[in-house]
């Protein structure tokens, strides 16, 4: 297998570890603890899992030599640093007992029901160390929350041996792993299951958590790239560039760009929702800052967009619910219809606010929101290019403002898509020790017999040493949320809040950089060199830890 | 100004130079020169310019303190370095005599005719050493080719007192730059004209030109975003990644980030446009590649696609040829026409070969060929999204091999473009140095009295130190060929080499690529750290160079 230069460099990184996990490991239990919201109903789903302590990792003079195998799984969409949470969990279990095994379930969670596992060892690990991508044991997306699934289990945890699943996942798996645990604990199998906070989209945090690992690596990919089109947009000085940024629903990763690039625009959804703001309404203001800024001789920007926008936005909210429900009544009569008579029986039925947001869409969205439906006949918002939606319907207001005599600019858009292009890059320092030490600490959490919890690792805009390491019952993190018209226990997904210090700073500083042209370019990820440079943390990090 | 991290350790960077530009420095000069091809022609089109001999600097004793001001103008399409020519060049004739000053030109070569400049200072070029991007006096388009814009370029020149106009760019902008040079020599103007080779598509090389600046920086960007990618292909395993890349026509881009990321699959527009094949065929070697990994159980994969491909398929050729004739000769009769009449009036009218290439397109490609024009009535080749085009084909080929029980996987294609992306990021420590060093000789050059040359640098692949710098008449490197109609004499384009190196080594080892998954993950450009990763140069370079 031929490795670039850099891999090979970087596979004798050796990641940092707090103090506490340098050596021998006690544990230190907190206050007993409870969840977040629907205390009775998540104790009553949870019995053997509720109210656990808080852990925190200390020095101690002894070591622990629990014997036990692990099995790990990564669930979900890749983020970079997965395998170093498997490095750091393998380095972790063998300094407690050489004799410890490590398997990896193949493809997700879909490996452990299957049976389908590699043995993880010194040799075959060396390649993945510090590496992007969850190409060591692949993932997957297979939901555990059967029984039958935890009993088919059962069986090869039963045939390795295995004494603990480590499930490196977003909030949903994690909330799985809590049911999985507490089935296992109901039922006395003495397997125990471990959680791992894993996300770009930097949704999963609280007061537990401070923020997800691949979060740094992936907006940092991202920021790199933005900053160059930045640098290109300065010296060419003729386009527009509408850049959307993954990100299943909530903004953070676009705010946190906004906040390492210092783009023209950056729209966030959760504001965009709490202001009922219309697509109209959005576009307007962007329609007004190209217009401010050719006025000023610059016709040109940056605009950053969150993916999932268009969900957030109430207006279009509510007219996809009247569609689903419209189509979903009257589906065949309408399918026979040609195209323009489907347009006009969707306007004839529409309620009158949800038909005045309909006529506002480009035609080929409109057609989009009522032609292409998923197996459940509900509309697929994820197909729709918002960044060209939006770039469209800015053009079209400009147009419109010229012929008023209101503009006299040129207005020349480009677009461009980033997400699969730091799913997988290669981990940021920060990452690199982040994961090991969360892959470390999961370790420790089963060396000292804890289940239905999650490795943390806090206080992490200190130096490395200076983290703290440890583990938070996952119930602490619960409440109750309808999903699919039932309530259902789960973690609560942290969105952008409008009164948290990221948000804060980006609007103290968003008009001027609206305005002015104020682009920072933040370059490549640096693995070496300044520690200035290659060790910073996200502002988000630092904004909201920096009390 | 906020500067990013990155940008405030690398302010710091000194280029490094060639010894011979180390101190004092005197000119050995070579052999006279003779043009690639039409001498006769050449010699008669640059009487002041034509034959004069090789440059090669070497370290001097004594120090020519020439005194001397200088314009430096930006050229076309952003590259990575351009701000270290400008350095390279700034510091160079400070070094000759303090009180040398540089102008650089705003927005282009029209800032010479139009008078716009700013006096580049010790102050404000700081904050641009070491940085991409074209921002500290932008770039243009403007062809300097007319009499009247080179007397009112002398206006300006005469005002300020300048010795020499150092231009930076391209084939186009070079070619440009030696007729400015004969106009002024002819007319014993006294102003001497300079080229320094830019652009990130790589075709500016030959004998003398061993890599145009730029090169180094972008692809080693796009390489990094293409093995992210392909860790993220490698770790979810069910998409069809289509890549395509910048590169106005050659396809050295894509040819050198396959040699550094090793995909599946990577079109070379020069060796599809030798072996005459047709879209078809491309789709189908595609397709084939695709089933027989299937048929391994990877559905998923990564191909490259060179921008100017479309352009390079003979058949499309051909096809867009007849039918820019058609519709110009029966362009009314056409329009007037609903959709479905047009389609039926063009195939109609086609001859019988472009007619079947023609009915092989699918319906959206065929629109955009026979009914969205340029300005001059020319199909707009550039709108035509390759990479869609091509995986929509490649789906309705397998598709037709499903129905005929040949092929049994899954085909999910995922689409992106690279361009924006690299032509500003922050120069490679290659790029930072060599752009210094071609700054550096351009003054030299004009120390030493020379016009109608490109500064050079040689033996890129050795250390530093071991650089050789020195000019190459411009005219050495031109042929005569038609443009518009019209027999032009110009520097002649670069394009992959099917002969070459570079093409030799993908060749050797792409069927391997394809069957199996040999990817390579190159990771961000490191400016810190080991030689081996921040000092590394192109393949392409070190395969040529490296007899």
């Amino acid at each position: 297998m031929e490795i670039s230069a850099l891999q090979k460099e970087r596979a004798n990184y050796q990641p940092k570890l707090p103090i506490a996990l340098q050596g021998a490991v006690k544990v230190k239990e907190g206050a007993l603890t409870q969840s977040v919201d629907n205390q009775e109903d998540i104790k009553k789903l949870f019995p053997n899992t509720y109210g656990m302590p808080l852990v925190e990792f200390e020095p101690a003079t002894e070591f622990n030599n629990a014997k036990m195998n692990v099995g790990v799984i990564l669930s979900g969409g890749q983020a970079p640093g997965g395998h170093n949470v498997i490095s750091g969990l393998f380095d972790e279990i063998k300094k407690l007992n050489p004799e410890n095994r490590l398997f990896g379930f193949l493809m997700g969670p879909g490996g452990l029901v299957d049976h389908k596992y590699l043995e993880i060892t010194a040799e075959n690990l060396q390649a993945y160390r510090n590496t992007g991508g969850f190409d060591m044991i692949g993932s997957g997306r297979t939901k555990l929350e059967k029984e039958e699934q935890f009993e088919k289990g059962l069986e090869i945890i039963r045939k390795l041996d295995i004494k603990a699943i480590v499930i490196i996942g977003g909030d949903d798996s994690n909330t799985n792993a809590c049911v999985l645990a507490e089935y296992y604990a109901a039922k006395k199998y003495g397997v125990q299951v471990i959680g791992c906070p894993k996300t770009i989209d930097g949704d999963l945090k609280n007061d537990q958590i401070e923020t997800s690992f691949g979060f740094d690596t992936a907006t940092k990919t991202y920021s790199e790239l933005i900053g160059n089109i930045e640098r290109d947009c300065n010296s060419a000085r003729k386009y527009w560039h509408f850049i959307k940024l993954m990100g299943r629903s909530a903004s953070h990763i676009a705010l946190e760009c906004a906040l390492q690039t210092q783009p023209n625009i950056c729209l966030i959804s959760e504001e965009i929702e709490a202001k009922d703001m219309s697509l109209n309404a959005i576009v307007e203001d962007i329609a007004k800052t190209v217009a401010y800024r050719a006025n000023q001789g610059n016709n040109f920007g940056v605009v950053l967009i969150p993916e999932g926008l268009i969900e957030f936005i109430p207006s279009i909210g509510r007219l996809i619910q009247e569609l689903n429900d419209l189509l979903a009544a009257h589906g065949d009569e309408y399918l026979n219809l040609d195209k323009v008579a489907q347009r006009e029986y969707i306007l004839a039925h529409l309620s009158s606010e949800n038909k005045s947001t309909f006529e506002t869409l480009p035609e080929g969205v409109a057609r989009q929101l009522s032609l292409d439906r998923d197996p459940h006949g509900n509309v697929q918002v994820s197909l729709i290019e918002t960044e060209k939606l939006i770039s469209e319907m800015v053009g079209v207001k400009l147009d419109q403002w010229k012929k008023e005599g209101k503009y006299n600019g040129k207005f020349s858009p480009l677009h461009h898509f980033f997400g699969y292009e730091g799913r997988c890059a290669a981990p940021s320092n920060f990452d690199a020790d982040y994961c090991y030490a969360l892959g470390s600490s999961a370790a420790q959490l089963i060396a000292n017999g804890k289940t239905g919890y999650m490795a943390i690792v806090k206080n992490t805009i200190a130096g490395t040493d200076k983290w703290l390491a440890g583990g938070v019952p996952i119930t602490m993190m619960m409440n109750m949320e309808k999903r699919n018209g039932e309530m259902k226990p789960v973690i609560r997904k942290a969105l952008v809040e409008l009164n948290g210090a990221p948000f804060k700073a980006f609007v103290a500083q968003r008009e001027k950089w609206a305005k002015e042209t104020c682009y920072v370019y933040p370059g490549p990820i640096q693995y070496w060199g300044a520690s200035s440079v290659c060790d910073i943390t996200t502002k988000t990090l630092f904004l909201e830890q920096n009390k």
